[in-house]
């Protein structure tokens, strides 16, 4: 049976020549970049170059970039930690009702200290209107956290818009931008946001590193204590061998972005072109034009997502059906919901993302697959028949 | 020149086997372990295998062990998680002086947060009496956290002993276990305690790879927000390979603790022996039995540990002067200062810690290079000098 990955936003396959980096730090050069003796040298050059790396392909400084564990840690730790740094001058938080949990709910942990959150609506197709953020935006507003693009819809947000208001406003702009950096360009002067998150394995690099930026003179509040790693501002012992692979994976993305994009889109544009021709009741959720290059994501009317997911499964075809980190929870997506779609459209979804290593065929393998589950699973439906029965089409 | 590694306590030397273990997961097994396909479910197994594997080798539960990026993430997850958790019981919390500074600092945070501390003191040996423990444990009090073993100063504390005192008094008791889980055997039941912090390298695992394991029953606050991973308890896609790493890194201790205690503590006992042969005004540090086999600490009087550090270095041999999280700030450790050494005495100290890739021709480069190291430094000592002059003593 031909295999088909085509789950990119939940992992990527590490880059060989990534691998190769990494290799000599899970060997002999081993050392703790916080030792003081040769060892610690060769870990610590290697540490700064990888952060010079990171910073270059987002047009940053070296200085500014906090390794972190994951995405989601440089997620925790710009919302806690840049709302926490400025309580003194207000405790009123903004976040888009799209972010990633790990956006909302540490939001929803400042709640719970004393801080109060207000939500930023987005339309149908999942855009955050930056009037919206202005009227929101009040004088004890410290923070305004808008993702660049949504990783289940794709939809990419008019991130340096929203800068203007905030900028104008006085109040700091954190941006989780896991999903975009590596993928498309990503330059935080051109941005104008204040923090941006990334991810290492959003740039074919390895799991279980990330990174925060913040801007010089941008104060953020420690998530972890403890020792003065990353300049203070994240406690514990490098992951030598991850930061060099982020360091190498900025570095080959830099390069590569427009002729990845191209790629990447093309396959992707050549799916949702001839999806409606094999499937019907179909919804592409996330904007038409303002979107990620791999994300094909869709709703199929009458038929659970996940069920469609393990059909897939057993076909060979990997996707998701939402978000990795929520999917083991099977609820509608709240980013569906929050773009106007009703719970039962939502149980449809599903999202195709494309990466680096996909292949026309593919795109030919799904094509194939997709409609015959879809039928399958259309006639064990109740919601099918009942529809069919009231006659509400001629599917 | 013959290079002697002999800072294990601030970074190990990958195992070959373990890391044969994680190159599958750096490859093609790069799936999501919360992705509902057969990407997924590889990922999902290999992080359940090494939780078993993990959990094996403390007598713990696999349910009972949630990954963090380092030792110090575990240490700050324990002290805020496990403090927060019990808020409405009370606010005061307890820990020994000579704690590692992720355990200080996170105590501080939770000051700011209105928790109320108290610190426990050591004896000239570094230990915890458990009668001090008893004394200091109020109404109020939730939480207590000593460390298994202190990693500058190699001290074993009585942590039965305390957990007896804690249990009755109905307190939690965390211990931070970084420097002696993989190094003598460590059993939860054993020794009673509620939390204890672990660490992959101090495994000879991958760096980037910790654990806190927390007793079922026992609830604690994320310090990472976000999605379900590990149970709810750390948001985060997981580090697969360095995952897989420290579990195979824990069923490698698990049988050969005993013949890995025996054969690095012959070659410290070895070093200790013949240092006062060859140094005079030499202080040993720590505790004489109860002690981490490859331990091996002492001040240097009249000398800085950073300029002896720096010298062995130029000859190929590398130590620390404290904890490698906090070499670089230069200071007199807190761990010897609350051991009541004087700040003189203590900017002489230095740790040697011998680890399972070391040899007796490592001891003997020791005894070669350290007299001529500390007989240049002492030259140029005012210090010195002025002990000569005064006529202290014929050294």
């Amino acid at each position: 049976m031909r295999k088909a990955y085509l789950d990119n936003i939940s992992a990527t396959a590490l880059l060989p020549e990534i691998r190769e980096a990494m290799m000599p730090y899970l060997g002999e050069l081993f050392g703790n970049p916080s030792s003081l003796h040769d060892w610690g040298d060769v870990a610590r050059e290697a540490v700064n170059a990888a952060r010079s790396q990171v910073a270059g392909l987002i047009g940053a400084s070296a200085g500014e970039i906090i390794f972190t564990g994951s995405g989601s840690e440089s997620n925790n730790l710009a919302i806690k930690g840049l709302a926490l740094a400025q309580q003194n001058k207000g405790k009123h938080i903004l976040t888009s009702a799209i972010e990633h949990f790990s956006v909302l709910h540490s939001a929803k942990t400042l709640e719970k200290w004393g801080f109060e959150l207000d939500s930023i609506p987005v339309d149908k197709y999942g855009l955050v209107d930056p009037d919206q953020v202005k009227k929101r935006i009040r004088k004890d507003t410290v923070l305004v956290s808008v993702m660049h693009a949504n990783s289940e819809v794709g939809t990419i947000e008019p991130i340096a818009e929203i800068a203007r208001v905030t900028r104008e406003a006085g109040v700091i702009l954190h941006t989780d931008a896991v999903a975009t950096v590596g993928t498309i360009p990503v330059n935080v002067a051109e941005l104008g946001v204040d923090a941006l998150s990334l991810a290492g394995n959003q740039l074919y690099g390895p799991k279980g590193i990330a990174a925060l930026w913040v801007r010089k003179g941008v104060r953020v509040i420690p998530l972890i204590d403890g020792g003065i790693q990353e300049d203070g501002r994240r406690a514990g012992t490098e992951n030598v061998p991850a930061i060099v692979g982020m360091g190498k994976a900025a570095e080959m993305a830099a390069g590569s972005i427009p002729s990845r994009t191209k790629r990447i889109q093309k396959l992707r544009n050549c799916l949702l072109a001839q999806l409606p021709t094999v499937i019907e009741n179909l919804l592409v959720t996330g904007h038409p034009r303002h979107r990620l290059p791999g994300n094909a994501s869709f709703c199929v009317r009458f038929i659970e997502g996940e069920a469609m997911l393990m059909l897939l499964n057993s076909q060979g075809v990997a996707v998701t059906s939402g978000s990795a980190c929520t999917s083991r929870a099977l609820k509608a997506s709240h980013v569906l919901i929050a773009m106007g779609i009703s719970h039962e459209v939502a149980q449809g979804s599903i999202l195709f993302s494309f990466g680096i290593n996909n292949t026309p065929e593919d795109v030919d393998r799904v094509l194939e697959v997709l409609p015959l589950v879809v039928d399958r699973l259309r006639q064990m439906s109740p919601l099918y028949s009942k529809f069919i029965k009231e006659g509400k089409g001629g599917v």
